[in-house]
């Protein structure tokens, strides 16, 4: 698994530098190419997982996997903005309006938004019919009642100052990472033309570990490890699954949460066995 | 034409209601159809001449009309941030960071944007095949080769303080307002399979003669028929059409390209009458 971990890394690595390698010159190009180096590559790995399990070869996910990737990195380019989250280190080095300007991270993460639907739009990923539910599926989770609603949300609620409950946070992650996450499970059925409903609940599940997992990490992590300020959201006083859980109680969840993930595969039998693994890593992971 | 524009005009303006009329209700969504009130129309109205010269009903293009307001209100949503052309007045109205907060503008941006992909994903455009033409299209207009990139020139053009020449202003402004022109006049030609080649070279000319319009009422021009605040590409001391031509000149041009525009349109006869007057309507606006 750690092998075919670092191999996808590798792989969306050079396609993404590949989409990106040919702009012109300048502030803007040289932001989105540092805007996507690095990272865990989780929903990049969930992409090709997803579309070995459905019989489409790893030449026509890698596209999507670069796609999904690109979003997200566009997404935390406009989170750490400093009238967003305000965050100076992500990925180990500073964030682009720190290394260059506010408009320049703006327009990066602009850019990278419309090179993620370019990249869905390569013919090597299949028929028209097949890149088009990818386009009409990462826009939906992309959009204002997925990913930049989950943020919309996180953002007023820091700005009321009002902790929410369990539900809510449930509901607000369900949006800002979940539907990212969603997409990236989902890919290989949407390639394929298959069901894609045992993926949707896998993901569902694996997103919340993954949020409950990244909640923990802000408490017992390192910057060194995971590459970004931690303690930040107990210092802000704000509601995460470990102040509403308790340590020990987010803990148990996640682990919980990851055998509904592996539940969800059963179908699937040993042919999942590498999203299986994706779900340990998720919250086993120190990064 | 007026009638014609005024239809348009009705039309997107529902097409888009239902589109961001059903999204959770907060600040994002509010922001959202906010944005995508009021102006012109014209991308819209491009879109909706090219498809009926090339034979793609109206409700069919529809969608795609929308799609390109959508992406246009984000852009504009963006380029008012104060940390890149810092406006407070957009269509008659607060600019969308005036009016909520900096978040909201960003998010409200980027959720457009997405809304804008999906919209070209809507079964009533035609074809996938059809359909996945206008993403690509669009999101090589809109990214780091096309409008974000001209956008980020414009920018950094005023950061370094050294006004651009007639070249490099016409390179950028051919990204900046040049590429999504282009996108919207090519859509109908796209749509029906056609060849795009006359369209591309009116939607140039055109592209143009919109920008040295836009820099003429900048200097001539009234906030109340704007709806912006004018005046202020002369009291930075940005170089722009009029600096560089002189009022007569750069109307002059202006006509010329308009001209162009026309000549372009030759082989398609009467039926491009409504085009034509498009590109009247273009340098004769006071608006």
């Amino acid at each position: 698994m750690q092998d075919r971990l670092a191999r996808v890394r590798a792989d969306v690595q050079a396609e993404l530098d590949r989409a990106t390698g040919t702009l012109p010159d300048g502030d803007l190009s040289r932001a989105m190419r540092y805007a996507v180096q690095g990272g865990k590559r989780l929903r990049a790995s969930l992409v090709m997982e997803s579309a070995r399990l459905h019989g489409v070869p790893d030449d026509a996910a890698l596209p999507v996997a670069a796609a999904v990737e690109a979003l997200h990195a566009y997404s935390l380019v406009h989170d750490d903005l400093p009238s967003m989250d305000d965050d100076d280190l992500r990925r180990g080095q500073p964030t682009v309006h720190v290394r260059w300007t506010e408009a320049t991270a703006i327009l990066a993460g602009d850019a990278l938004q419309a090179l993620a639907f370019e990249l869905l739009a390569d013919a090597r990923i299949g028929t028209a019919e097949a890149r088009l539910r990818l386009v009409a599926a990462l826009a939906q989770a992309s959009g204002a009642r997925g990913m930049v609603w989950g943020q919309a949300l996180d953002i007023a609620a820091e700005t009321a100052g009002t902790p929410l409950d369990l539900e809510a946070i449930t509901r607000l992650q369900g949006g800002k990472t979940g539907a990212l996450i969603r997409f990236a499970a989902t890919a290989g059925p949407l390639i394929a033309g298959d069901d894609p409903a045992a993926m949707d609940r896998y993901a569902d599940a694996l997103g919340l570990a993954f949020q409950i997992a990244d909640d923990i990490l802000d408490v017992t992590g390192s910057e060194a490890a995971t590459g970004k300020r931690v303690g930040k959201d107990a210092g802000a006083g704000k509601a995460t699954f470990v102040s509403l859980l308790g340590l020990p109680g987010a803990q148990a969840e996640a682990r919980r949460l990851a055998e509904v993930a592996d539940g969800a595969l059963r179908d699937y039998g040993a042919a999942a066995g590498n999203l299986r693994a994706l779900s340990r890593f998720v919250i086993e992971r120190d990064t």
